[in-house]
């Protein structure tokens, strides 16, 4: 089996995760780690939350060092921010290498993979596109509905930790830590597997907060009218001590699911039938790069094959994403 | 957009149910109907179980009239028996035309494929083979949780009928009418959530049958102990009437789910995720049929784009199943 060679840009949570998960590849071998914040060429350290990098330890060099070392890449995870490093960076790097990111700004996403389209081209590789668990995993679940079934897919994340609604609760006076669940809302679930009418809203947005018992009140009606992020959603909000935060709420668990459920014509009209994809993850970056480290094999053997270009999930061969042979697949799996 | 041509071999329930999906997809249309049992050229009469046939008189003929006309087949659908029709017709059929089955001898499916690639390639065309929802979607799902988890997928079948299973109920002196569901057990499939250990049979057999009141002891008593099919297993014998069995046990739902929870490495050890898919279908074959439709359009693509050969579902592009354009499937589900 021969080994892809695979490289990180970025080493946030998500890189770090991504490094974790090469190392339990038995096909893969992490060369390199690139990073805006080294200077010189170094050595990961071996975070606390990366043990398995201990034992190989792996060269760190500064971002702008990719394209000296292009020749010795198969595919680079693109492991930077959403915000603003992905549209800045990532079509250079997609021009030098192939490149896997989970770019996940769904409003951004017809220019962006343009941009990668023509970087990939230019430079003869394979750019795989917003290839995490959503987009990536359910969007080719929507279409796999879609294409069946023929009904809307609907779509409920959580539970899970929403980042952003966390660091608002954390920017409210007086509040010392907080987190906040996004949590879909039972009956929604369950009116879309049935096919019917909306259930009301679709999500819950459950609070954790600690913070000194004279600003309970305070803080409860500062959140439940903050305008776009708590106030006119349902809203639950708990008050808890810092001992029960650190025990029950220090994870980042998320998930979710795609449920369409549609009528096929039958012999005596028309007969309902449901199609679901759900995901329950334990550790949010960990899953996510699961998800992009799969489709960094697609990428490298889609560019051995000759592809070039910007590729999403939704026209990747299932088969391409498995270390396992595809003969092997038909007969275990088939 | 261009009209895909369609033409069905063999005209039992899911030849029907094939008829009545290709009449829904705006980009199909049917063009003839092949069964052996056709003597001479006539027209599909409309059945009272194929009512969208009606609107659109469409010719039958013999089985082998298909060379004749295979021209003007974009893509033929195998709705023969898996028992021994494919066995024997499916290459000569695939040697002719674009084909796709639904073939579902698990044990005997490294054969057909080889029979079926041999044959396309010497005809040119593609040939998609076990493209129903298991062997089929769920097999595409199993490899998707194994490569992202590298865990061993569980599959539950049911609640739904066992064709089988009632027959083997029907043959006790004494029944009138009976119909077994296999239902999966929910332990097992709460234990396959959770990555724990096996809760035993994952599944239940669940009898209704129509009786006289005299013969139920001897009756559930010959069920539980008929070697092969009930003998061993977790079974459930209720009796009822047949007004009751007329009202609820004339349908051919069926489901299943396929599951896979495994660990992959966090910042404090192991963190489990699982995947999951799941579909409830109010009615068999007309689920199957949409599957095999959709399959039926990524061959004719496949096939246009120049490949040729046996291609299972694992080798399909999701976005190949779609009616709807690349571009459009990615701003409105990716």
């Amino acid at each position: 089996m021969s080994v892809t060679r695979a490289a990180i840009a970025g080493y946030g949570n998500l890189g770090v995760s991504v490094a974790r998960a090469v190392a339990a590849q038995a096909d893969m071998a992490l060369v390199a780690v690139y990073s805006r914040r080294a200077t010189s060429p170094t050595t990961v350290p071996s975070p606390a939350n990366a043990p398995s990098l201990a034992v190989v330890p792996t060269p760190l060099y500064p971002l702008a060092d990719i394209a000296a070392h292009a020749d010795g890449i198969d595919i680079l995870f693109l492991c930077l921010g959403s915000a603003t490093d992905i549209p800045t960076l990532a079509p250079g790097l997609a021009a030098t290498c192939n490149t896997v990111d989970t770019y996940d700004n769904h409003g951004d996403m017809a220019r962006h993979r343009e941009a990668m389209d023509r970087a990939a081209r230019a430079g003869g590789h394979v750019a795989v596109i917003a290839a995490g668990w959503d987009p990536g995993l359910f969007s080719l679940n929507r279409v796999l509905q879609q294409a069946i079934l023929q009904g809307e897919p609907h779509t409920f994340w959580g539970p899970g930790v929403s980042q952003g609604h966390s660091d608002a609760l954390r920017r409210i006076v007086g509040v010392r830590q907080a987190v906040q669940y996004t949590l879909p809302n039972a009956a929604a679930v369950t009116a879309a597997q049935h096919g019917e009418a909306d259930a009301g809203a679709a999500h819950l947005r459950q609070c954790w907060v600690v913070a000194d018992e004279q600003d309970h009140e305070r803080i409860e009606q500062e959140i439940r009218t903050m305008p776009g992020y708590f106030a006119g959603y349902q809203v639950e909000v708990n008050f808890i001590t810092a001992a029960e935060f650190a025990q029950d709420h220090t994870g980042m668990p998320h998930g979710g699911r795609v449920i369409t459920s549609g009528t096929l014509q039958g012999p005596a009209g028309e007969y309902r039938h449901a199609m679901e994809f759900a995901l329950t993850s334990g550790r949010n970056p960990d899953f996510t790069a699961a998800v992009q480290v799969a489709y960094g094999r697609a990428a490298h053997r889609l560019a051995a094959a000759g592809h070039t270009g910007a590729i999403t999930p939704l026209e990747v061969a299932p088969h391409l994403l498995s270390p396992t042979p595809l003969d092997e697949l038909i007969a275990r799996y088939l």
